[in-house]
């Protein structure tokens, strides 16, 4: 064999190998695919590492990695109204035939007309008035029956799309990856814990036991000789403001080592868990993208972010642009 | 080789054979040795069996296997007085230096001078009285560590022991026995839900997301620029009766394949649970042991088991004996 010839052939076996080398260990997929590699995706995996690794200062372990998300501009969008709101009124409407006397009967006239400007006027009364009654009168399991055909068949009035297909892709990502790191992911929402459990397992696998919302009181009534629990429209709790912290503590006993929010009503949480010891991460997630979903904050009577940002900018928690920092907002 | 030696090797070697047969593959340890081979631990296996093995008509997916378990009489004794109320008792006398004026207070005062006579005559409200004061006034975090301190310090009036040692070994076997077949075990009792989860794990192997208890209302507040969970007096939530029950959809959201109690505030909690559908296990502890523990059921003021113990009766659940179905009550 000349000089020549061997060297290359062993020129091409090095190629051959250096390619294999490189081809082998191919990259695994980016679990926050949709995150772009700007500060929130940084401060996630940094905050990740530290807490799950073994030997370092800030190690929690597994059955003490709590995570806790609010549900409406959190996980899921909460524009032009919030979706259960649309649940509400939808079920009034449904309900309409089996009560004539509606048709006469504030605030549900403007349901059964279809005048939202009329009923929204009502203010906050006629808001409660007609959840309370779209989320009672029913047993818990003929409610959940209701809610699941509702989430099976409503459709988001702007982009057409099923509800649960009105989550944020990048928050889905994250729920994943806290979980492929041994968190235990909670929702801890104003929304109805049992509307919430309606979706929550299918559209981000969260566990009934892992949903806290607010409540209505639940009766327990004797019917032909089986106990049932009928859902009463008065309120047992609101899972909102301080309310969250309240619930995190009666409710899993544990301080989140994260917490994601995005409007006022998460601050009480954010505040709870950034005061524990160690390594937190305190997320908002700001609605900044007018294009691909909705822009808003300061004003805005759904999801308002005031004082929460004015707090997360002071003490340097997390704040994600959904317009910058994720590379598509809703599932493909 | 003569026919008698052939025969006589031949002998030995299946004589090893079926020795080795016996000895290699021993017995495993029953993991419900303290339960005597009668009606309740058949039942138990049964059940069990029945859920858990893939195939059988009742299987249940392991993320649906939800055991709920009272605690006072259940898990652990209740007598000569509920565990809780001895502790709130001793907080009394501990926090009595600060509170002079509590020397001409009812109820506090029998309390100081230890006339328990005389605190017991001031019925239900002086018994709410210094619970809520012995739960309330300080942060979350506070009372962890004062339920800790007694639960490490405090002895039993009778036995001597810790009050972690009074907790009854055949439900310890229970327990591990159910999460060894992936169920989740949950603590659902009248008792104070930060008081028991200051010994759940320990005693339990029970962590704090799993305890559901009563609740007293938590105020949150900011204290130098720290949030804190303050104790309030007022009650939050009774987790008795069909409290139990109501609790179990609201923060569980699964209803129990199996539940136990031993008296009549467990009722509702076992008909929620014998209501499902598909193979249930309902189970009362009946004190019956004066001798290794105490005996009482119908008359007795604390844990009276009458209705249920009927229902029991008429509905075929199990029921435990304590002196006939337990071979030991209290850990060694």
């Amino acid at each position: 064999m000349s000089e020549r010839i061997r060297s290359s052939i062993l020129v091409v076996s090095l190629a051959v190998f250096v390619t294999s080398c490189a081809a082998v260990p191919s990259q695994p997929p980016d679990p926050l695919a949709s995150w772009n590699n700007t500060g929130p995706k940084k401060a996630i995996i940094a905050f990740v590492e530290r807490v799950t690794t073994p030997g370092s200062p800030d190690f929690v372990p597994a059955a003490e990695r709590v995570a806790t998300f609010d549900n409406d501009g959190t996980l899921w969008a909460e524009q032009p109204m919030y979706f259960q709101l649309q649940f509400a009124l939808d079920r009034v409407q449904a309900l309409a035939p089996l009560h004539p006397e509606w048709k006469d009967t504030e605030p549900f006239k403007h349901v059964v007309a279809g005048d939202m400007d009329a009923f929204l006027a009502g203010g906050e009364k006629a808001l409660m008035t007609a959840v309370a009654v779209a989320h009672s009168g029913v047993t818990t399991e003929e409610f959940e029956k209701v809610a699941k055909d509702w989430i099976a068949t409503a459709r988001h009035p702007r982009t057409g799309r099923p509800y649960t297909q009105m989550v944020f892709q990048p928050m889905l990502e994250l729920l994943a990856y806290l979980r492929a790191h041994e968190f235990k992911t909670y929702i801890v929402s104003g929304g109805g814990v049992e509307f919430m459990r309606a979706f929550a397992q299918q559209a981000y696998g969260i566990p009934p036991e892992q949903v806290i919302g607010s409540q209505g009181v639940l009766k327990f009534e004797m019917l032909d000789g089986k106990p049932v629990l009928v859902k009463m429209p008065e309120v047992q709790f609101v899972d909102d403001r301080e309310g969250k912290a309240r619930a995190i503590q009666a409710l899993i006993g544990r301080r989140p080592l994260a917490a994601f929010g995005n409007s006022d009503g998460d601050l009480e949480m954010l505040q709870w868990t950034a005061a524990g010891p160690g390594a937190r991460l305190v997320l908002l997630v700001h609605h900044t993208d007018a294009e691909r979903e909705w822009a808003y904050d300061r004003e805005s009577h759904i999801g308002k972010l005031d004082k929460a940002w004015d707090e997360a900018s002071a003490k340097g928690w997390t704040i994600v642009s959904m317009k910058d920092d994720w590379t598509s907002i809703f599932p493909k």
